[in-house]
């Protein structure tokens, strides 16, 4: 395991001078803040993840949650780190002070928990879920709810869930059947089966409160007939004991990765005595469980760059630890009686290396660029800012979930590889987040739903008015990278896969247009890598146009190579990555159609 | 796990119909098979690999081999399946009659083992390296040495080793030290260690026999001064019982996945006492130990292309069986109220179905033509016959190693995407599958060496004829091709990525002339994806070639949708796999350095 498993200085240079905080904290929400203040909190949080979290990230591996006797058995550093994350404000940091928060930016906060997530990814999620689940209460609870729950979760006394997924609708929201039935004492009484749920139970915790999606008696078919509701594991008597809410754990899913962080399936009712309350307007559970699914989505992207930054830091320190082979002499041949090189010195071991930083790096950045359009979005003051940061932030939340999670795992695919033999040995920690990270471009929507989520619902939005916002940001960056002469040929090349995103548009509305849905989305996903390389393209290049600036000013924050490896990485990504918009430029305006079934099944 | 973990009709297809096995068995070598006796043989081994195999995949994943007291425990069916590989000729299949074996040809051999991977991974490797030993022995090794060994580890009563990994050396082959010391009596006195040991020692072997690569005292630095010795765990003595060698099992390795195949440290001499015999001639170890590296790399291959089918199959099967969500409507929305679609319906589905039916048959056919190759080479009687053969089944070994391997990982984990949430769970085999294969990249030669291998070692040899040769045999299919209406573009557009090969080449050549090898070689890895696809896509367009072929045949063995199926899939690894050349030659032509160290580290 990596003694340095993030790298400090790049995520404060990517908070702070790429994306500019400060810039922030001349809003009204925040004006109790201040940059220093902040980088207190966030090297808080890395002293904490040190001392709580890295030291457990291979423990929890091996000895996995599972579930017992109707509860779930974690390990014991679940507990520890729930109530310091509670007693640190980790868990309430971004809660308005009247909710018992700190009114911390996002972005702030992304940064800390994205150390938490480096350090081991087993734990995070559950003070995270539980902050999201208050959250859903918080919003749209009735003040006696807020009361009763609120306080105790954002202390990590007790812990949230989101409760989603059935065994037999999956991903498709439509067909969950749990249902709500209203008696004369004003709760519901739910009834049915939930799977997958994330830190659904476990032995220490005196409650878990479960934001859980169920069907009104009576409600609509499809998503329009779905409402939320609070269904704690134990409820509150008159008498403030607690008496057990009919929540039972059945069962638990034992994984290939993230074994620590528990995944349950849940029972509702099994005895008619689980109560639950109504959250927000009936059959409005969807959208109200959607605004929480921006936070998750940032939250996966997160935990995914952070996984891969974790990977990059072994693999490099064991690049730069191990000698193995000799450089190519002039005739082509090795020479034996030479000093061994490391094999940071070959350049294919480069080659991985850099496309790690380059993955890495930007992940964190995209990231980051989320966190700042939903912070701006959250103080916005007027109108116009609202609106536009609404569609920015919704433009790039499938973005900043999918590209983390698939390239990210390419990324960690290449630091495992790095390590030769040893990177499948269950000694070194390659194969751990290899296995880890797999998860991510599965849970909170897979990457085929977030691309059609992509090409289907944000592309589409008042008539493509979030992409253009988009396109014009990436036009800033690239009008000003256009005046330096080391950059300008990066401009023009991302200029042209901008342009070009426009072409495969054009290639594809006319589907859409004419009510084609299935062949205008066939090839999503092959989109969504699209307009990712390009994103991820735009902030490489802001990255280097800051360090350009950064490398001429005196007083400089860090080291010349510093900045020069920025611009060495996004060179990299220009060369590497980006290249491959053009193959799946053409794959994505090809006329022929191989995917859409026709009468004959040739899947065989 | 998939009650049908290979497609056995697709097998035979390319063994017997699309490679033309029939062809080989006019040679001498084979004249006592016939077509009939070879499939009863595959059969055989099918009906042993259900048996036998497949019902422990699982049960060997959650049972790994461990080191204790000196040996390694592994499941009992390493003991069982070893024996009745010997009793089934299936550990003798190749060798000649007069060595005791069957005279089988390889492709057929091949294709039985292919069977035995794709049920059960963790066991095929005991026989499949026994066989590599006792060849070595074979081929090399004098009269009193082939008596000892050989008719024991061809029936599987001893094991059977390569030993070429050392702790200081890794990869780096020309750094090991292991020691030969010549004694009075013949026989050498070997002390050192070595690691990565596949099937290193178990608890049931009667013995092992360790094929080690050793450096006599006194030879040259680096591999010109290694030699090869068999060195047995236990020697026999003269009254026909055996002692022990002084063959210490140190420890073992621990690992992601294959953990039923166990991996070793191995300890020889340490008392003084280990006693190894010089297997043909001083110092030319390392050339007769590559004699039997193509072997067990295209066992790599096979072994992963195996892996991906057994993948693609559970996949498929899942998705034929899994209700969830609906098709798109003509207003873009679902309607509820329908039946759930099977996800096999959905084109994303479709597509990562269809990609790994393009990577896995593909892969398939391509260890068949390595096979082929191998099989006309042993059995070539004509100088230009052998020379050619020679020459193109050394350009496609670095091939058939790596892309399997790489691409097959790359099937797999869209297997295990197919089953959403459920591919994480280990209740689920795609999981394993997901592990398992990811040992292929590394082991016998990482996929960086192999890329060095082809760009550095194979397309210069013979001033480019080898790689001359095999455009010959893809020219030839591009041009039958031409002539079919429905290939003809395809045809044009594989003639297109083959010249472009050839400029990436001119572009690079010029590097390597003026000594500059670092750069020449600096991208292998992106040259050998490129050619990987090349190859592919020339076998997948002789696959619909053939399948056009048999359409027309009143005769045809499969069904219509059968070959239909083919011709589908070609024609989708050309829209969505063929185009990723154009990416791969812009990043291979680009005048920028960025992966060869300068003065400064930028990799921070």
């Amino acid at each position: 395991m990596s003694k340095k498993y993030v790298d400090i200085e790049t995520l404060k240079y990517i908070l702070y001078d790429v994306h500019k905080l400060e810039d922030l904290l001349s809003r009204e929400r925040f004006q109790e803040h201040d940059l220093e203040s902040l980088d207190m909190f966030i090297d808080s949080v890395k002293e904490f993840s040190d001392r709580e979290l890295h030291p457990y990230f291979k423990e929890m591996d091996e000895t996995p949650a599972y579930h017992k006797d109707g509860t779930v058995i974690v390990h014991e550093q679940v507990h520890k780190v729930m109530l310091q994350s509670g007693e640190m404000g980790i868990i309430s940091a971004c809660f308005d002070y009247d909710d018992g928060g700190l009114q911390i930016p996002i972005s702030a906060f992304q940064a800390a928990l994205y150390i938490m997530d480096a350090a081991n990814n087993h734990l995070p999620g559950y003070p995270s879920l539980t902050l999201g689940a208050a959250e859903l209460i918080v919003e749209f609870g009735k003040q006696e709810l807020k009361d009763i729950y609120v306080p105790k979760m954002l202390s990590g006394v007790w812990g949230g869930t989101m409760c989603l997924t059935e065994p037999q609708a999956g991903s498709s929201l439509s067909d969950i059947v749990t249902k709500a039935t209203l008696t004369n004492d004003g709760f519901y009484k739910i009834t049915g089966q939930k799977i997958f749920i994330s830190g659904g139970d476990n032995q220490f915790s005196e409650n878990i409160i479960h934001l859980v999606l169920a069907r009104i008696e009576g409600a609509p078919k499809g998503t329009k007939g779905i409402s939320l509701f609070v269904v704690p594991k134990n409820r509150l008597k008159e008498d403030g004991s607690l008496e057990y809410n009919d929540v039972m754990t059945v069962a638990d899913f034992q994984k290939m990765g993230q074994k620590g962080y528990c995944t349950t399936h849940l029972g509702f009712g099994d005895n008619d005595d689980c109560r639950g309350w109504l959250i927000g307007e009936e059959h409005k559970g969807l959208a109200q469980m959607f605004l929480m699914m921006n936070g998750a989505r940032i939250a996966v992207g997160r935990g995914a760059a952070a996984i891969a930054m974790a990977a990059y830091r072994t693999s490099l320190q064991y690049a730069n630890e191990r000698p193995q082979g000799r450089k190519l002499s002039a005739n082509g041949k090795k020479n034996p009686t030479e000093k061994q090189s490391l094999i940071i010195e070959h350049p294919d071991v480069r080659r991985m290396l850099l496309l790690q930083k380059s993955i890495v790096e930007g992940s964190l950045s995209l990231v980051m660029l989320a966190s700042k359009y939903h912070d701006i979005l959250t103080t916005a003051t007027s109108k116009e800012e609202k609106e536009k940061y609404h569609l920015l932030l919704e433009m790039i939340i499938p973005i900043v979930k999918t590209y983390p999670s698939e390239a990210g795992a390419e990324s960690v695919d290449n630091g495992l590889q790095i390590l030769g033999g040893y990177g499948f040995c269950t000694d070194f920690s390659l194969q751990q987040y290899y296995r880890d990270i797999r998860i991510s471009a599965l849970y909170e929507g897979t990457t085929g739903i977030q691309s059609q989520d992509l090409l289907g619902r944000k592309v589409p939005m008042q008539n493509g008015k979030a992409l253009k916002l988009l396109a014009a940001e990436i036009m800033q960056t690239i009008i000003i990278a256009s005046k330096d002469d080391e950059l300008k040929d990066y401009a023009t090349i991302l200029g042209d896969k901008l342009k070009n995103s426009q072409k495969v548009l054009e290639h594809l509305m006319p589907f859409a247009m004419k009510g084609n849905y299935e062949r205008y989305l066939a090839d999503a996903n092959l989109f969504m890598e699209y307009m990712s390389i390009v994103v991820l393209g735009w902030l490489w290049l802001e990255m280097a146009v800051d360090s350009k600036n950064q490398l001429n000013n005196a007083d400089k924050k860090y080291s010349k190579t510093f900045y020069e490896s920025k611009i060495h990485t996004m060179k990299f990504y220009f060369k590497y990555e980006v290249p491959k918009t053009n193959s799946l430029a053409e794959s994505l305006m090809s006329d022929e159609v191989l995917t859409i079934k026709k009468d004959k099944e040739y899947i065989i």
